[in-house]
């Protein structure tokens, strides 16, 4: 088949569609014809030889997709089934070998491009507000990064479950996205701080940025308060105040998606599905795709994603 | 009334019975005349004014007691009901002013005395492995301080939980207590490395050292494995590696029980009578008191409790 391998392991650009060996399925997987697939940050990371696929996982890039069931395996599936799909890698190929528990159907009214595009962050997102740390009603949520992919999906999620929300980000465009998604308290990172503006107040931030942000985020904690981090952007090693955490009873979590195990990804498969995809259904929650490209275009993609400029999703099709 | 004060502010020891006013009763609350009184680390750390009463409790020291209704104040409650109690402040005196929601019942065939041993070290447990945690049949707990007044109680709660039990201790003497109230894995602090031991494998571990074993903490816990800290016998300002947190989804959470509200203490206290109680009622976990000295006799329990011999309770009888 054909797929998106990197040419020159120094390059992080140099992708091109070459012929690889045909994905072997194991028992309980079903070979999926990809129609499309969604671009990620840990995609470019991946490129960069930073976030190396876990082990087994295929060495191709990218970790969600949508598509046609090919070959149901041993699964008992029905060939021809459209899925969208969430991988530990594999995404930019012709075929993909995918565990049952991994598949999902379409979002009611989404074509397979577009189930393409909120694999990966809804599964991200709801883990982490929904199954970890439980957000309910009536709370106070900050989101680091409201205008990014993981940000502008967290923040319309958060509002479905009647929270209050609280964003950061670089500039006035990107938070005016964020208040149109229905972001109630908005920060400007580069010219307030923004443990001031929240200290005390929030029951659950989704972190995307690690050490740099550590001590402000305590601060804006309420009591009861847990910090999820998910992403390192401002570094890994840190100074850390545990005094900060016994009277107000906080938390420090962090978490990955890709490092989980099977059984692990069909729990968070199953209950993305059961809560996350009755509102994309009835557009509580909408996608934003930024731009469509064609597979052979993996590398271009890379670069419009880092240029910083995107709002929503790119995804390459097949 | 009579009260144990501390009449020389720079002397932990100066503790003497003297005359104080009474207790005045809030809304709420109803007035205990103490029949026995636990002692408590915090009780130390109070007399040295490194563990001040939160705003609004009493000043006088004593975290737990038992006793009588002598005025239901507006609560419908009996005078003359046997109460156990959750203090913020005020055991070590004749009479204590309580929030109705920090009374719990005696638990089944225990006298006042042995009541008044139990209430801070089960509720602390309780809410910290039972509530926060939510430790499960099958899991993996570490405890560290096993043969401490915490430790002995806990190692039999997660046993009559269905768990397995690791302890660190500083002597084979109290790792035999350990081992004798059930403990599965024993751990001499002194010469083995815990985290050595127990790599990976840990599902929750409760913590009274802080600092100085947290990176230790983070390597000894498995996958989705929470450390809860309620101690800092080993500092509270450390270096911490985020990136150790995600892969293996690791949570860090700090508690204390005096610092929560009225509210929240009424949630512990109704859930500790809940799912405890029944655990003593029955004999899964004993209580061991080591010595019931009188109230007068504050100054000697506090020596005793630091001289580090003492395993298990000391209580003083009014
Ligand atoms: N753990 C997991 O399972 C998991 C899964 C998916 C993604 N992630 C991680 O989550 C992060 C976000 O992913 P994404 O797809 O949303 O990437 P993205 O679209 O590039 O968004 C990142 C956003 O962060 C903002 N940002 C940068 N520095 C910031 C700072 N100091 N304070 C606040 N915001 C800042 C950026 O915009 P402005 O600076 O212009 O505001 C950008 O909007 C990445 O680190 C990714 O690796 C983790
Ligand atoms: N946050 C809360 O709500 C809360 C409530 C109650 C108590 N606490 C705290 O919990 C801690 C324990 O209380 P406790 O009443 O059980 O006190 P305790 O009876 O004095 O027990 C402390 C135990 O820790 C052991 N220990 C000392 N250094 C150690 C180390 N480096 N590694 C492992 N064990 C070590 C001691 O014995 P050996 O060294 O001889 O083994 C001792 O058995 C205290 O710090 C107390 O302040 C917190």
């Amino acid at each position: 088949m054909k797929a998106i391998t990197q040419t020159d392991e120094n390059d992080p650009r140099s992708l091109a569609l070459t012929e690889v060996d045909d994905p072997q399925l194991k028992s309980g997987e079903v070979l999926v014809k990809v129609h499309a697939a969604g671009v990620n940050r840990g995609d470019i990371l991946q490129a960069h030889g930073n976030y190396p696929p876990p082990p087994g996982a295929s060495e191709i890039i990218g970790l969600e997709c949508s598509g046609t069931i090919a070959d149901p395996g041993d699964t008992g599936r029905e060939e021809g089934e459209e899925v969208a799909c969430l991988l530990a890698g594999g995404g930019y190929g012709e075929y993909v070998a995918v565990p049952e528990g991994q598949l999902m159907p379409l979002p009611e009214g989404y074509s397979l491009t577009e189930a393409a595009s909120v694999v990966e962050v809804a599964c991200t997102v709801w883990s982490n507000l929904g199954m970890l740390a439980g957000l309910r009603e009536g709370q106070t949520v900050l989101i680091h990064g409201g205008g990014g992919g993981i940000g502008t999906f967290a923040i319309q999620l958060c509002k479905a479950l009647g929270a209050t929300v609280a964003v950061t980000a670089g500039s006035d465009e990107k938070l005016e996205t964020c208040r149109e998604l229905g972001a109630d308290i908005l920060v400007n990172y580069k010219e307030q701080d923004f443990a001031q503006e929240l200290k005390g107040r929030c029951d659950v931030i989704l972190d995307i940025i690690g050490a740099k942000y550590l001590k402000q985020n305590l601060r804006a904690l309420n009591t009861d308060g847990q910090l999820v981090i998910i992403g390192l952007q401002g570094g890994v090693k840190t100074e850390i105040n545990l005094g900060a955490l016994l009277p107000r009873r906080l938390s420090v979590r962090g978490t990955t998606l890709r490092a989980r195990s099977l059984e692990s990804k069909a729990d968070v498969v199953r209950s993305t599905v059961e809560h996350v995809w009755p509102m994309l259904a009835d557009g509580r929650v909408r996608h934003h795709i930024h731009a469509t490209l064609p597979l052979a275009d993996a590398a271009r993609a890379h670069e419009l994603l880092d240029s910083g400029e995107v709002t929503g999703k790119i995804v390459l099709e097949a």
